[in-house]
């Protein structure tokens, strides 16, 4: 089976530079915790053996989104570019945003697309000066990519900020409702809010879920697998959030879960391939 | 089986012209996103072919309620008196009342008890200007129901209003402690939020779920089936929301849940009956 | 299996003035809708036949709390020194805290502790004047507490104040955040928020959980259970919550749950003894 991962963290460049390789314990520990071991790639920061662990995962693109955040560690836009230029067949990019400076974020999005990437990311609650999804700050931001059919990554969910505040699924559901048009894609499936998620996709049909790690085995992950098996079946994306994940051993596990296999294709493939373009 | 449905807008006078019959196309989406086909009467807005429907699901009476709303179409109590009198075997009515002026609001509920209506039914963030549950403003019209012992039915679950925010089950918890003695029936069971809505039924003894649509297939079923069988047996009820849902499939699919016989008979029947003084 | 109880209250002294003695009806209702029946001891408030039912069920040791509440009635900390010295091989103590004068409260728990207190509980929503747990006058306490290494237990789940928002997980994740080295058991499991608490508990590993009568047959309890035989294995706390709930048939039901053997050997006590330095 092809499959687009669409939460990669390869270690390259500014990326060792963040938590998930600069502090392997602490990213160990989350990968133990939720029962699984850390891959041998992540660490040995080791680019050869992530790709053969992508080719044994049948992942033949992984999509890498850059990040502005004191708390989780920043990566830079020209970063994520560097990657996907040296490995053009492999990776694409969606770019971060900076909101501090309204005209300042839309050059920074034209820029981005201009440069080749294929959306954008916000992660609210993880700026430098934590903001929730529905922040005024960023409807300039949502208006612009909306009116240019710019997919957006929104990462509000598991630890999207200082504390469980900022993944309540009550601002995404304006967002949704105030950008009708806007694609947006929920990074880490706004876990643990399933119940209430699942309704807010129910009710606006332009809200994509990719709970990716917070997917295995953990509360509500039957309830995402019913709605991807029903009515969230063009609207439900894979990810590992490798290095988070052993991106084959998630992908093995995935595969196998109870979902019809049009959904499961359309889950690991052709869903995120609609949304990049690829 | 005998079947009283909460829930049902015959295809007859003001209520053709809300978008449950005014736009097809939505509400057929909406039916076909749960997994169910659209009915052959909503489709036709044909009175016989529900007529046949309703016998054939053994649906002796529908609850008809009125509604003020600008988001989802208005119901005058007028309509529903009318409709009533019409059929007046098959159907009772539930009549709406305008909370913008306090003295006018229980003026409207004494008439429409004083023509025949069996209850009232509040639609917080359905109104022209949203409200939460627990709105002031809302408070003198709960207090003249309970004084009254007359049943309230809340439409805050689901679609409730324009955000996710105002089908928090917070609000209701504290109507439901402000006025222990107001039998309170939730229409659409305060969907997606199972696990506190179940709490909230468990501590307060006033407190009636009706999920109707929301139940089919939905995350959080097995819980609300779960409750009916044990604490909440007495205080669940069915409904259909017809023509959201094809009355006579659901009602089919309904009897077929994992209920205990006598509990089946409870949620179908009973508990609506001696709220309705049927 | 030798059980540690981590919330039982004995029909002695104060206790037997609180609600949960002096209004049995009440209390048998609460026990009857979870589906239980009330335990002889219980309603012939008998020590002897209480010693008996914990023998039965295995109870080597017994967790009594302070409370300081108007809404629950007040056990205070003397009373539950008393009944610990007058039974030292079956009873441990957890102190109440007023925390409307910071110096007084900071001395109240300095004297606990002395008095042979193995921790403190604070139950935010149940104080005569309801806070939430991250009110800015619980933080001196907790801090205080943190610094000296005491447990501290928050009652923050089921009927845990005036409404629903009194057990929001929200506040809670922010202690946990804000005091990481505090040991913090959640009494009734911060129930019936269980995905979002799962979540707080996932990240916080200073949150032990302990859903008690809220686990039995709830909605949640496959979400809690699978947590325990997982990442939560150390950090899931045994208790009955007598006598809302029967402690031997409780018991007897608990033993029998899906865990797997070393992990209810950890719940059961393991956990438990360790917190409170048994």
């Amino acid at each position: 089976m092809k499959i687009i991962d669409f939460r990669v963290r390869p270690p390259l460049k500014g990326i060792l530079k963040t938590a998930m390789y600069a502090n392997a314990p602490r990213r160990d520990r989350f990968t133990r915790q939720l029962g699984l071991k850390p891959a041998p790639s992540a660490r040995k920061k080791s680019m050869p053996i992530l790709l053969k662990e992508m080719k044994d995962a049948g992942v033949s693109r992984g999509v890498i989104m850059a990040r502005i955040s004191d708390m989780l560690g920043s990566i830079s836009n020209k970063d994520v570019q560097d990657i996907c230029k040296a490995y053009p067949k492999l990776f694409v990019g969606i770019a971060g945003v900076d909101p501090t400076s309204r005209r300042a974020a839309l050059q920074q999005v034209d820029d981005a697309m201009k440069a080749g990437f294929r959306g954008i990311t916000i992660e609210p609650g993880a700026y430098p000066t934590p903001l929730y999804a529905d922040d005024r700050r960023l409807y300039p931001i949502y208006g612009h990519l909306e009116d240019r059919n710019i997919p957006v990554v929104i990462m509000n969910g598991g630890n999207a900020g200082p504390d469980l505040s900022y993944s309540s699924p009550i601002p995404l559901d304006r967002v949704a409702a105030d950008f009708p048009t806007l694609k947006i894609v929920l990074s880490h499936g706004n876990w643990p809010w399933v119940h209430e998620i699942l309704h807010v996709a129910f009710r606006r049909s332009n809200i994509y879920l990719s709970p990716d790690m917070y997917l295995y085995n953990m509360p509500g992950m039957d309830d995402y697998i019913k709605a991807a098996n029903s009515w969230l079946s063009e609207r439900f994306i894979y990810a590992s959030a490798y290095p988070l994940t052993p991106l084959r051993d998630y992908a093995e596990w995935f595969v196998r879960l109870p979902l019809r296999p049009d959904v499961m294709e359309k889950c690991v493939y052709k869903n995120a391939a609609g949304l990049l373009r690829i």
